[in-house]
């Protein structure tokens, strides 16, 4: 491959932008080659003061473009399917935003191609594998140190959520990053999920249901718990208690300098997630850079984008029924084993 | 009523001893009178150094000297009706360690007894809402400042377990603290309990499944869940984390010397719930005291008791169901509202 | 001696109220029998609620009263010296508010005193030798278990000063609590003061220089520095940091629940000493009454007294030097090794 | 200037090569051209791997190599200056670790030649200020939030150190990071610096006294005092507490995941300065390559190793009095106001 990944970035939206800016100025080894939107002049307002890039409207176009050997997906969720194909067929790393596809059927047919040409090219962005505290509480696990992994707790809250977020989007949305947490902390795979809906804040809008209580199983018997809670009003937080067999670990905590002042000790909790992950989004896109350099895939793999789609597909129907929901998958293919 | 309570103190156990030493150096307005074991030579020694005090046999005796003005009831919860009945005959302030009584049938005659006595005479030791933490989360909540409470997360963890603690003993003997904490700070009672087991603890003793995680619901819709883990290992630790509309409050966090040595910072957790709530049982205490000598009950009264039986009868069921199982309580006699 | 305290205290300002509450509900064996203050209202009010009480304008009358075995002197400092000679003489155990009396002479006086009455009757209120953390980076220090003591970094901090608080009280009333804070967790003698005034609070009220800056050496060569400043606005804080030869130590810091709203975590700061050492204050008096009871002393002694007041004589030229001043005690009564 | 920057680093030591590595990984828009050592198997082994990169034996030989625009010195301080020097001749942007010079009189001589080159070149490596936690302590004093800053106190401890560490290198190798902070956060320069020498660790090497006290003011009469403590065995950490006129904020505590085991809380302390500051370096050469692809400097300047180095001399003469030390600075010339 060539000395530098020269890559498309498909959708000048906020994480495309955001993305725009961190491979033009932080991550090494790669750079902005093309803005593919839609809307032409959003390409063009992302690449002013990029050398050498290019924008389009078009992501076939990037794709046929020599120039260009990386993609990067961060259209809305339901666009992806599309240019995943055409980027496989391309044969070019592809760092794609989550969802790898807004369901599990379209999500196989992503795993299916992908198994069909022979080698792993698509990295999904959970971004928060690469958080510090994540990576050290995943190391710890796997260390055995504290013996056994048992149970897992864990609390994602954001100030508010937009008009037009759903009881399906908080699943789809947000807690598909604890699906995938808690199959990147055990090493299982979730075998059933069950929502229970308490007490409504009246801040949540009309027709949501917020917060939830999301309890998940896995293979080899974890219990997860998840409280969902979009409109929490006083922040973004992420958080996890890990329970092991001699002790115990939690992650996502305060951090950030401590003031004292009128009467209270604390600190400043992040607004959103780009300021709660920034770091963790420039060691995401230096990883997936870094393994396509090589030929590989640095972080979560389309299979993981295929089994948290069937979670996500379990949640909204244990959403709807109150009940204990499994979680069926299809055999895993020998490609990600 | 007299200038101070003469206590007698039934049984001489661990508990026992622990209040009779609290009664004998630290409450004021109590004094230890008698202390009632059947092994004689247990109450002998738990008096020695206690001027004034006597040591006997038999509940009955204790009561029917007229020295005697208030009980304190510290044996074996299988024991406490008799007693409570006994007690509520002489018509005498009654400090009863948690359970009232071991079922809720047997709790609900205590209440009846109570109810046709005319005033209440017995409180409860759920000493958790006397614990400085817990009271503030429990004024928080009433005054609004928050918002709504909608959501309960609790960590109820022991280091280990005596041999012979089963799995219905988790839920009569440990969660009924978490049943009786949610109603604290709800002021709702408990609708519905669902239990589920998952990985266990490879240093659980044969028979009982350890960790446990147990699901409530309030009349109000507010959800709380429930680690119970009494093998933990690392020591002993409650905590509770509370969601309103508009925050989140944690309570039984670190505390104690932060100390930074052997490349960590930290500090030390309790070994056990005396040192955790030494100062919670004080105030406990104190708080039965002083309502005492003026004809109150200062705390959690028999109808706490019995509401927490029928908890405990719905969360063993859960247990062996793995099902959502009501709590249907008697109607609440007047005296307690 | 008989079976109570029967104590008399004096003064009945903001710290003698304090004081007969106390002793009123929640000291086991003391009560209280007399309350003295020359404006005899006060007095009238303070017992207000306290039955076998009496209300007197002058201390003599409360130590010639055979009911009253006990005194606790909550008066302005320059008062004490009078009424502990007086209590000395009548030979009853006395808890003396600090300063033993506001200059080394006169402190010396009294140590004369008790040193020819042949055993020690006083005790002087230092009260943070009781709080937890102190007793506990006491015990720690005493142990060994880090190796020996090296540094320590003291911050007393209040939220604002009544008018009228001079430079000279900065050190009197306020380091004087570092002083003994410095010989309880050395065990030392402390050997000189250092005093520099740096930048100044605009919150300070005229001819006040606040922060100051004193740095401490003792005879076995520990440093300690104190950041004294008492407009800090933000609330009263008391933190400690000790430094050993394998770890460091910290005390005072966060505590209580922890809240996360509005953007912010953290909890509250106390905004006054009655709230922060309130529990140091309830376990200082049940010392002292214990001990009393045994007709012993449960807490710092006259000695005590006397050389901090050494140690502010010396705080307040180096105020106005600038210089390192040496401290210079007088030899060390038998009584109190 | 060209698209990239084309490094030579300067000394193959410990933090040559960590630079080396960081360069080569992880900074955009800069690469390793060349690496000098005197040793130049070390050299050689440093570029094993990084395409295009030059191993050399002679700095002026990288220097006059055409391919070459930027220099990073990370030799012993000692040959700093003749490097500096022949840099400056050639225009390019340096980053140089510090110290600048190990005296203030070469340190002067270099900000002289800078002068007459008449553009700033030089960055020197006070890589704390680009610590998330300083750089948002420093926003915070400069927005003026909470007032006036009016007292500093700092810690900064090693594990150990390396033998022949003398008490001169504490002041010069240790203590200057603390000159540099207290520069960067009051924007004042240091006008005395005392120490004091209390209690030795048995932990220190002979002939070396350790820890010290270090007092410091500045220009506006902003107090500051380091505990500078370099065999502290309990792993490496530096905090700064800052009081300002209405509140006090603290950074450097405890972070990372906090673990419950075996009767404790907490969590690990970094064991060195290359753990505890790694994210710094990164933003430190990031900042200074993105400065320097602008013919700017990107931090700490050559006046502020120059002034560092004052301090130094002002500290080792205090550490040899005890007395309070002026700190006297040449006039500060119009490139760097």
């Amino acid at each position: 491959m060539s000395q530098n990944l020269r890559v498309a970035v498909i959708g000048a939206g906020r994480m495309g932008i955001d993305h725009i800016q961190r491979i033009h100025r932080r991550i090494h080894g790669a750079e902005v080659a093309a803005v593919v939107d839609i809307a032409l002049d959003r390409a063009n307002a992302a690449i002013a003061g990029i050398p050498g890039a290019v924008a389009l409207a078009d992501a076939r176009e990037a794709l046929e473009n020599p120039d260009i050997n990386a993609v990067l997906i961060a259209t809305p969720g339901f666009l992806h399917e599309d240019i995943l194909h055409t980027a496989l067929a391309r044969d070019v790393p592809i760092l794609c935003e989550k969802p790898l596809t807004p369901d599990a059927e379209s999500a196989w047919k992503v795993v299916q191609a992908e198994e069909k040409l022979g080698r792993q090219r698509i990295q999904v962005g959970f971004m928060r594998r690469f958080d510090a505290e994540y990576a050290q509480l995943g190391e710890l696990i796997r260390s055995g140190e504290l013996g056994e992994l048992l149970v897992l707790h864990h609390q994602h809250r954001n100030a508010s959520t937009p008009a037009g977020f759903t009881n399906e989007m908080l699943i789809n949305d947000s807690v598909v990053h604890e699906f995938d947490a808690v199959r990147f902390f055990t090493g299982d795979e979730i075998t059933s999920v069950q929502v229970r809906m308490g007490k409504r804040t009246r801040n949540a809008p009309a027709g949501q249901h917020d917060p939830q209580h999301v309890l998940l199983e896995t293979e080899s018997g974890v219990l997860a718990d998840v409280e969902i809670y979009v409109n929490a009003q006083y922040g973004y937080e992420v958080a996890t208690q890990a329970s092991f067999e001699s002790g115990v670990v939690s992650i996502g905590g305060d951090s950030g300098p401590s003031v004292r002042t009128q009467g209270r000790w604390g600190g400043k909790i992040a607004p959103g997630f780009e300021e709660r992950f920034a770091a963790a989004y420039d060691v995401e896109v230096q990883a997936w850079a870094d393994a396509a350099l090589q030929d590989r895939v640095g972080g979560p793999t389309a299979w993981d984008g295929y089994a948290t789609a069937e979670c996500c597909e379990a949640g909204v129907e244990a959403q709807r029924t109150g009940a204990k929901v499994p979680v069926q998958l299809n055999t895993k293919p020998a490609l990600y084993s």
